[in-house]
Parts: C-alpha cells; structure tokens; sequence
C-alpha cells in the first residue's frame, strides 16, 4: 500500500477526553475515530490490525474444531424472558421496541441464541461434543463508556458455546480452549497470564480469565516466575513458609488503654507487626464472624468470602463488632471470646508463635500467646492477600511476581444454567433426556487491540508485535518527487518485499522527512527502510527497527532479501 | 471437514412459511436458522458460502484501491437529522434510546456516518479521490419480513463511498466500480446482467442495478443477446423498426357506437391491434395528458413520467378523462382533439400510416387516418414497453430477451447530497473550499447466497455455483465402520485432496448411503465422490457432477489427481 492512496490521518494533538495511552494512540495514529459516546469507526489502519487478530482467533478455533456461525446481533426478548436475564440483566442490555411493538434487545452475549438455536437442532448425543464460535459485532450500554475501544458500547467480541451430554466431555473441551487461548496470544506475540478464578466454597462453576500484562491494567494477578501458576490477587495463594522454630514462652497480660491499632499496638509493647495477631470482625452476608490474620498481613474478603460460605463479607461497622462480641474495638483477640461466635483463623496465622492479641477487655492485651497451649485454634482457612517474593503455591521453586493485567479472554464450565431454563436436551444412550452440559468461551477482540497498545509503546507511538502490526515494513522514500533514481530504487523494493509476501507501507508522500518518520514510528511499523538520495550513492538503504535506537546501512542490491529474512525471523 | 465434526442440520420437509424455493433450500439444507420475524442465524454451512462471496468482495473492491473500514451499526440520531433523513425515513428505520435517553438507529446505509468522519479527516483535494468499504450487518426494519434472507431484516451488506473533487473523477470511479461488480458477479459462477437507469427527464443521478437473473426474480429486465446492453423493461428501449411502405388510404369516419376497447374496435371495424392507435388519457402529477400509442403496445408509465418530466404517472379515472377531454371513454383519437392539451405520440405509433382511432365524438372512429395528412404530429418519445426479439437500441444486430431477475447490487452517482446538507468539503487547488462530490455501492452480501440458488436449483436441492460452495467435493464413504479398506481409502483420498488445497467434505457418518446422497445433493457440492467395498474390489471409486446424470468410475490409484484437475478445470 502506498500512502498516496491509503491516507494516513494522523495527528501530534493528544485528545484531551482520552484517558488512557492505547485511546490517545489510537486516536492520534488514525486506527479509529469517534463518533459518538462508546461508538468508533474503525479506520482502515486499526482494521487491518483487528482483522489480524480475527484470523488468528479464528484459526486457532478451527483448529480445535470450532464451527463457524454468524447470530443475529438484534434478539427477540423472548429468549431472554426465558432464561430470566430480560428482568437481571441490568440497564447495561439494550432493549429496543420493533415497528410493531414487540421487544428485542442488541445482544451483549448469545448463550440464549445458541441455546434456542441447538435445543431445536441437536437430538442425540451421537452428535456431541460440539463447539460453535462466532466473531460478531455486540453492544453493551455502558453506563459511562471510556477507554476508547477498551471500554466501548459497541465491540467485537469471539464468543464460543460447546455441548456435552457430559462434565468430562465439557472438561476436555475446556482444556482445548484453554490451549487454543494461549496459542493465539501468544502468536499474536503479547505477554499474557491465564487466571485461575477457583471455585472456592461457593462451588460450582469452574472459569478463567486471561490477562495480558501491562501497567495499567485494571485487574492485579500474582503469577509464578517458575510454572504457569497465575490468579488474580483476589485469590492468589502462596506456599507456607515454614514456621519459626522458637520455644513457646509464658504469656502474660498487659495493660494497654486506648490502643487502636496494631502500629499503637507494636509501640507501646515493643513488638514488630510480624509478633501481632489482628482480630477482624467481619459481616458475612449479615452474620458477625471473627477472623484471625497474622499482624504484617492483609485480610482478603474474596478468600474470607470463600472460605466463609458467604455471598459477600464486609468489615463490621464499630458498633456491629460491640454487639458481636462485647468487645471494644481493638482489644478483640482469640483467648476468652464469648462464645457462640464463628472463627475463623488465616493458615499463616495458624503457624504463628509467642504473639500478642486483644485480651477481649478493654484496655488489654496478651502477649506470647501460643494456639492450642492458650486456646484452642479455630479452623483454619487461607484468608490473606499473597506478595510478590512469595513461594510459588504449585511448584517447588518458583516466586510470584505481582504484574497488573486487562482482560481479554475469559474461559466458562457453565453447565445446564441455560438448557434447564431453556430445556435444551439430548437423548442419551438409554433414550434419556439429558439437559445439555455447556460451556462459553469470550476474547474481546477489539479490547485485544488496545491491550496490545497498552503493552507495546513507547514515547513515539505505537510499537506493534510483528503479528499485530497493520503493515510489515515502511518504506520512507524521501525526495522520489524529484529523484529518478529514488523513486525507481523504492518501487523495486516495493516489488520485492510484495513478491516475498511481505505487506508493506510505502510512505511516497511529498512530505518533509521528519514528518514521515514520525508518522511512521506513531503508527509502529515494526521495520523501516529509509530510500534517499544520499544513500543511493553510497549503494545503501538505511534500515531501522521500531524497536532500534540506532539505524543501520544495508547494501542497495541486497536489500530486499536481508529485511526479508530479518523480518521473517521476526528479529 | 468430516460430518461426524461438522452435524449436517438437513430436513426432508419444506417449511410451511417458506414461499420461495431459496428460502426452503436454505433451510432444509441448514444454511440458515430462524430466530424470529426477518432474523436468521447463519449455520456453519451457509456461512461458508457467505464468506465466500465476502473473499471476492473483498478481493475486487481492494484491486480498485477501496479502503476497508467498519463502522458502527448503532448510529446516533443527530447525523440524520443533519441529513435530513430522520424524518424522511419511515419506520423501516428501526429507532432506539439508550439508557441516557438519546435517539439513535440501527444503520440500514451508512452514508450519514462516512460523510461525517471524512468531513473531519479530508482537508485537501489532493487526498481524493478516495473510496471506503465496509462488510457489515445492517438492519431494516421491513413490515413485512419474507424470502428468507432476501428480504430479512437483519442483513449483510457490502456498502462503499467514494469521495471526489469534481464530476469527472466521480465517473472514472464509477466506472471502476462498475467492471468490479461484474467481476465479482463473474467469478461467484452467476448470471448476471447491469441495469442502466437512466437519468431520464428527472435528470441529475446516474445509478446502475446489478441483477442475478432467476426466473423467481421480481424485476423483470430487458438484454440484448449480442452486447452488454440491458436495463429494466421500466426502462429498455428497442431499435425502432424500419416503417411499412404503404401507400395511404383515404381517411374514412365510421360508426362504432357503445365501443369500449381495442379489441372491440378490431372486431367491428375488421382490423388488426397494429393497425390501431390507442388514445390513453392519464395524469402525469395530477394534470392531464393524451398519449398515443399503438393498439399492440403496451404503455410504459415509467416512461411517460420521464417523457412528461413528472414524478409520478397513473391512467386517469373515466371522470377525469372526460373532464379533460370532453370526449366520452372510447372515442378519443388525434384528430380534432379538444386544444389546450398536453399530447405525446410513442417513437413506434408515430411512423404507423393508415391508422384507426377514436373520431373524439361519442360512437365515432376514424379509419385509415395518417399523422400529418390529417392531424399535425404530436411531440414524440419512447412510451412503449420494449418486448422479447425486437432490436438492440445499442448494437446492430442484437435482439432483446427478457429475463427476471433479482437485485444483488446498485452502484450510484450520489453527487452533493449529503456534503451539501452535512457541510463535507475539501480545498481545492485554488484554496476555496468545495463540497465533496461522492458516490455509493452497494452489494447485497447475504442476498447473493439466496439469489445463487434462485437461479442454481433444481428438483433435488441446491446446485452451487463452484465458487460459492461450502466445499468443494464431497466424500461419501459405505461402511467405512465396518470396512477397513473403505476407511482408508476414504482417509487418504480426503488427506490428498486437503494437500492439493481443496475443501473436501467427507461424509463418515454410519447412515444408510440414500441418506448421505440425499444430502449431498441437498447442500449442493459439486462433485461427489463413493468409496464402498464392491468398488473398492474393482480398484475403483465412484465419481458423478452434481450438475450430471450418471456416475463414473475412477480408477482408485489415480483418482485423487483426476478429481483435482477436473475440479480445478471447473469442469
């Protein structure tokens, strides 16, 4: 392509309602253009870098023998009046009204489709496991749509449904699509984390969510240096370290008046956080429990929440922790806790030796407490937030690393949540009517584009993985107006890298140089060949990487098949 | 593809709603689903064939530099009414708020939208001329949904812009846009013809159909059998015929009372309708008007409103009639014809001589009356429907048919009508900013899929068109679950021709071989190839054309490569 005939609509300005870099950039490189509140043209730059995603996403969903369909993107309101979304789904769903006044809404996901559409069609389960896959243009009425595409109402999304008769056939197909996830991320040359959400107490469905990494990602995930152990930090365990070897000492009782928290605490009694035991009363969908974490760490309420049984837990309010225990607030400990109140102790708490802890009275705390010789150690559960420098909890080496992270892809064990509803069933061997067992697969595929911005730019602009990238190469010629020689010597390379399969941009614009090049570096072209007049006569191209601080010569006549072989190894 | 991947969702019965036989096809043979009224999942099946009219699209609008974006289908209100359309179009545009309470629509045409990124983007005339395109889902909200996907509500479009400086560039991409479209039309393997419709008396834009010709069309079209003339018989033309040599006769009055048709005055008065020439009264934007016409012609009231310079042209009421004319229904003619009123003589009726005609009084005919000699000749113009055998108005020797057909494409010479009313404009070389002049094409993308198999059916179900097909060839293997020799064979037969770069589909299902024909022939592949055990014995495989009656035999060492040449032959 030249860019005399693909006009670049590039601008220096970063536009001030653009929060995020990937939303300057791909405003300030041309990929997209606004056109309303959450709604974007995909210019044609950031198409051809979305349809490069597209082929991938689709080849890897063939691959694991996914089945092509298209869905209509306006639903009748039927459909979800069956599953019961058309009164859960919040404002968020679109819900529209036809000439004839009947309901429908622009679907922001299609299990009630696909579900409608296989209840009718699949008999047998002589004809499952079956995975279908759809690349389609959705709608979610955000309520303040920002981010650019990030965060847009209108998106494109790779949504995928399979069917089993049952959960061990559903597994496996979960575990391809696992599989073809990190194959297409990682051939779209991005650093990404599968994510673990465990199913915890809660129990249930089974799901992942991949993340590719990058500063501002909105999800924190701690991940192994070592294995491909990775979650969210919500749920992010660690290995327990070993408990000190130290000699239980007597405890003793101290006065403490108007101690508030463990930094007073660790003053007045000379003690390190690490020696303290906090007591956390917390409201596990509305009932008092008391929580035990050791001093130098964090409750978490997601774990707690797990671990509890609970929908949702909350920290008490002052006067809710009274009522539970009878305890002022900050003098709450294990030894001596009214009774009749639920426990629960974190397992690094539980190890612990020699702490101190409220004395369940007012101006008082214990000091060298020890479980079981003091009092007896509730049960135990993982109730902390993990650190980076943390033993791995899976392998036998590695230390997690705390990496922020955007979600693209998200991997489901939905089971019969929508054929129940729905009654989509098979017969089974015996000439049963089994409800189909299903799963559901997403990757935003217009999110992948601007979490690849988010991983990959620098100060200049845009620096595409090569998958990514709209063109492979640019060719900068640089006063083909007026040199016979430069314009022949560009469209000869032009020709060349064409013939070699190559796509690339020929920037042939009348334009000042400087002007070019930052084009070219805004746009992250991976690799850059510069064509004047001065290097001709040397015999020289000069070639530069995105990536490159420095340029380099290469020789005229073999300049072609150098950047071919350069840009095919994907140096 | 194996169907054992790949469940063939195939129905012997024809749907009771279904009224035209592409629709029936479509979904006997799984190609589409319905969701409810004008919304069709595309099955894995028919969105086969759908990509692959989108892939030539593609091809042929990038070979005339068509730059590909994506819009969004969600559109906001304020454009149109810039436009001026959100009042004009009527409730096929189906209209929506958000939860902010905002007027948007779900974009039937997107010229609002493109108008409005490029006035942003376009500065200076040296950026045009400049074509868009996108492949993207559409919706109209017809009140009357039918035909399946020909007329859904939801749809598939191929829609392009183009932008220009002036008339001259404007038809020079018209003209590309043109040879593209029947590139396109060429290589799915269709029948097709362009429509010119004329600028006619209303004048200002030119636009062309393309139509697929299939005898279930709803237009019906005039070609010439010799050149690429052809136009909707609203429209065509014919070569005039050379005049009879006749000497004329003496004009004679006869009477002919309670006359009412042509017939009738044939009857008594012993002639031919050639020999007649009809006086029809009509009303060209509600004022009268007198065409003449002859008694074996038909009047063409697109015509005559072209001729009359009126929006709209009916026949007049008998009141009318007589109030304009003061002659009663039946008796009107040429000669004497009350003055004042407007009157026009068809190309053809005005070289007739010796001719009958109302005597403009009651119960009276003229015989043998000639233009001129007995009356002044009236302005005249082409007001007839052409008909089957006569000349090409176009090339010397050619003959018209007339054939049906249905529209797949209209590209359009839009010129300023939305620049003007949206303020798109550009500088041109003098500085002076001018209003974009621009152009429109459309394709119906998931219409060709039915139209192909409007005009390539036949009693047994579909017959693709060998671009368009799901697969290429189809395998159809006997026994191969009990036949080790026939699982092989059928194995590596399907592995030779996935080498050779074609799309087989093997049949591997444990199904009686009536059913897997029925089907094959159903879903229309184009060639077809059995591998049972009697053949196999013989070293043979059992080959037929869907388009042949009768199978023949490969020899089984040799026949992966016949097939590839016979299918790559086309043959």
């Amino acid at each position: 392509m030249r860019t005399s005939r693909f006009p670049l609509f590039t601008s220096k300005e970063t536009p001030a309602d653009a929060e995020i870099v990937s939303h300057q950039l791909m405003l300030r490189a041309g990929l997209i253009k606004r056109l309303g509140a959450g709604l974007y043209t995909w210019q044609p730059l950031g198409l051809r870098v979305m349809r490069r995603v597209e082929r991938i996403v689709r080849e890897e969903m063939d691959r694991i023998n996914g089945l092509e369909v298209l869905m209509p993107a306006v639903q009748p309101a039927e459909l979800w009046r069956e599953s019961g979304r058309w009164s859960l789904y919040g404002p968020e769903l679109l819900r529209l009204e036809d000439r004839h006044e009947r309901d429908y809404c622009i679907g922001p996901t299609h299990e009630e489709v696909i579900t409608d559409y296989l209840r009718q069609e699949l008999r047998s389960y002589r004809q499952l496991p079956v995975t279908y896959y759809q690349i389609q243009t959705k709608f979610r009425d955000e309520i303040r749509p920002r981010f650019g595409v990030m965060r847009a109402r209108e998106f494109v999304m790779k949504d995928a449904y399979s069917f089993h008769l049952d959960q061990d056939s559903l597994e496996t197909t979960y575990r391809d699509m696992h599989a073809a996830y990190s194959a297409i991320f990682s051939r779209l040359g991005l650093r990404f984390r599968s994510v673990g959400a465990d199913s915890g107490a809660i129990g249930g469905s089974v799901s992942e969510e991949f993340m590719v990494l990058a500063d501002s990602g909105e999800d924190e995930i701690a991940s192994c240096d070592q294995c491909d152990y990775a979650a969210n930090t919500e749920l992010a365990r660690s290995r327990p370290a070993a408990p000190a070897a130290t000699d239980p000492l007597p405890a003793e009782r101290r006065s403490t008046p108007g101690i508030e928290s463990v930094a007073e605490q660790c003053t007045l009694l000379g003690l390190t956080p690490g020696q303290v035991i906090k007591s956390v009363v917390v409201m596990a969908d509305e009932a008092p429990a008391v929580l035990f974490v050791a001093g130098d760490d964090e409750l978490n309420e997601v774990k707690a929440a797990h671990a509890l049984g609970a929908e949702t837990v909350r920290l008490a309010e002052p006067a809710e922790a009274l009522a539970a225990t009878g305890v002022p607030r900050g003098f709450i400990g294990p030894r001596d806790l009214p009774a009749g109140l639920t426990q629960l102790v974190d397992h690094r708490a539980a190890t612990r030796v020699n702490f101190s802890s409220g004395a369940n009275q007012a101006d008082g705390h214990w000091i060298n407490l020890n479980w079981d010789r003091d009092m007896p150690l509730p049960p135990t559960a993982d109730l902390r937030t993990a650190l980076a420098g943390e033993g791995c909890p899976r392998c036998a080496d590695g230390r997690l690393e705390i990496h922020r992270g955007i979600e693209v892809g998200h991997i489901f064990q939905l089971g019969t949540k929508y054929s129940e509803a729905m009654d989509a069933r098979v017969l089974d061997e015996a000439g049963d009517a089994r409800p189909l067992i299903m799963g559901c697969y997403g990757i935003g595929v217009s999110r992948v584009v601007a979490a690849a911005i988010e991983q990959n730019h620098d100060a200049h602009g845009i620096r595409w993985p090569a998958p990514l990238a709209p063109f492979d190469v640019a060719i900068v010629s640089i006063g083909a107006e007026r040199s016979a020689a430069v314009a022949e010597a560009a469209e000869r390379l032009y020709a060349d890298l064409q013939a070699a399969g190559l796509d690339p941009l020929w920037d042939d614009r009348d334009a000042r140089p400087g002007v070019k090049f930052a084009d070219m570096e805004l746009i992250g072209i991976p690799h850059r060949v510069v064509i004047g007049e001065r290097g001709l006569n040397a015999g020289e191209l000069e070639y530069r990487a995105r990536d490159a601080t420095a340029s380099e010569a290469l020789p005229l006549d073999d300049a072609a098949n150098r950047l071919v072989a350069r840009i095919q190894d994907g140096a």
